[in-house]
């Protein structure tokens, strides 16, 4: 037996169980030069949102009645392929399928003795990967400047404070409860956290956060949150937009503040990027957050969810924030 | 007799006459090591306004009841400063008076035969500069991408479309009347021009106008005008954030369409800058602009108000779109 998730329809706001489906499929049989992979762990991700709007992005949307894909640790049970032998653990970004077959090709093999298969969807995968090129290649972030970030507790964003703390920065999170907070500070060494969901005025907490100004803000979230860091952003700031999490569900089309004047007066940059604009920066970032998380200098947390049949319920939770950390699906 | 301009108040909204004091003062007398300069023409701008406002800059704002300042081309009457012949020509940043004394220091000495002296205002000053460093050094403008521009008839936007041309691109501009779009395409040869004063539809103008979508926003505007450019930009897009010249004089704080998903999706820069950023690259741009001015690659315009007490009326004006590129006081 074997399963695939399709998408059934396009969400409207928030995605519901109702946008997906899971069917029953046939196992596939492998031919010469084809492998068989089972899926362990799935990833699931903020942007995965995107991919199910039906408009032009980096990437093609998602087809209704197709399986989703996203990042997926699997094993090789079955190989008419030499470059693949049995048992292989592989990453690659793949259809939600328990089973399915393969060429082989992009994917790359993963050392289950040097991490947990896990970390390589998460510290030591494109999460990893995110926060080191955000904060090196477009923030420029230099020793003994302010760090603000979003989505704090996040895998992302965990990832960045501790990058920050490692280069000699004061590390500043904002994250959705006063247990995240409590956890970036004490599991991953933020200096200090702001609970938004419990602050009224988001200017005045990020000022006596920050009470030198905020020289690099690393964004998850968009919105109200950009708006004030950058109320508090000082000269030649540098804003990394790496997610809008706040906005991905809306309907309408948000408004809020005009910022560019702000741009103009402090020559601040705002760039956003996605973690494929810097391929070739990978094999680098993967060997320097390898190094670190070695050292232990590095730590993640992770939620896992069990059950291929989840994995819909895992993606709805990382907008409820109910994830500590990388959201994975455990098969 | 000698007067100077005083700020008198700051202006709420658009400035008026009634911001400004003309003072009569007396002529200063002159020291050793001092100069008497002679102000012959007065650099009009709109950062000007910024610097009206009581709040924090990258430059102190200005004092009530002192001059405002701004470029200014001045002769020397007098010397006993042996850097400083009698009748030189030079070029600063200096307060709104008929005549004054200085130390010569921060001064540069300007060549009336090489070009006109009202073009250290405009092309070869701080105009000409902002334009090359905000196109090659934050725009990385390429051969054959869109360069769109906004406030494309005046000093700063007719110069970026040159410079546009000359670097090989498609080269679109924005400006308030038909008179203007005219002659940025007769005179300097943009390829395209929108007015936005009889378009209902920026969006669809943008779009229509810049049929492969905009590479490259060169901004003197901001507000609506931008999220034209936004909507329509392409990835890896760049915004030039030079000013917000729609915004200045809003009195409460403005709104708009939230920016940060297209940032994030296209990973698009925008960056804001001012022209003080880039001291080192003045020298090379200026030769690269005296270059091309030789050439007649390069040309401008510039609209000439004269005498002193005009400067407020001057001034005003740039809000009202009263100019043709450079606004300049002739006194």
């Amino acid at each position: 037996m074997n399963k695939a998730i399709l998408l059934k329809s396009r969400p409207e706001g928030t995605p519901t169980e109702s946008n997906f489906e899971i069917k029953e499929t046939k196992t596939p049989e492998i031919n010469d030069g084809e492998i068989l992979l089972e899926s362990l762990y799935v990833s699931v991700d903020p942007y995965l949102r995107g991919r199910m709007r039906d408009e032009k992005s980096y990437i093609e949307p998602f087809k209704i009645d197709h399986p989703v894909e996203s990042s997926i640790i699997a094993q090789v049970t079955d190989s008419k392929n030499k470059d693949f032998e049995k048992g292989t653990f592989v990453h690659g970004m793949l259809p939600w399928k328990l089973k399915q077959k393969h060429t082989g090709k992009g994917l790359q093999k993963v050392d289950k003795y040097r991490a947990p298969l896990s970390a390589y969807l998460g510290i030591l995968g494109l999460t990893g990967i995110t926060a080191y090129v955000g904060l090196t290649k477009i923030g420029d972030l230099k020793e003994g400047e302010t760090l603000l970030v979003s989505g704090a507790s996040g895998a992302v964003g965990s990832t960045v404070g501790q990058i920050g703390k490692i280069m000699g920065c004061k590390v500043v999170g904002i994250a959705g409860s006063d247990e995240k907070v409590e956890t970036m500070k004490s599991k991953f060494g933020f200096d200090k956290g702001i609970n938004y969901k419990t602050t009224d005025d988001m200017n005045a907490a990020v000022k006596n956060a920050c009470p030198d100004g905020v020289d690099v803000y690393f964004d998850n979230v968009g919105g109200e949150i950009l708006d004030a860091a950058l109320a508090n952003i000082n000269r030649y700031g540098r804003v990394i937009n790496c997610g809008a999490i706040s906005l991905y569900n809306k309907t309408e089309k948000p408004t809020g503040p005009r910022h560019e004047t702000t741009l103009v007066k402090k020559s601040v940059k705002m760039q956003g990027f996605i973690v494929r604009d810097f391929q070739e920066d990978f094999e680098a970032a993967t060997k320097q957050l390898g190094q670190w998380l070695q050292e232990d200098k590095l730590t993640y947390s992770e939620t896992i969810v069990e059950g291929f049949d989840n994995i819909p319920k895992a993606f709805i939770g990382l907008f409820e924030g109910k994830n500590e950390g990388k959201m994975v699906v455990k098969i």
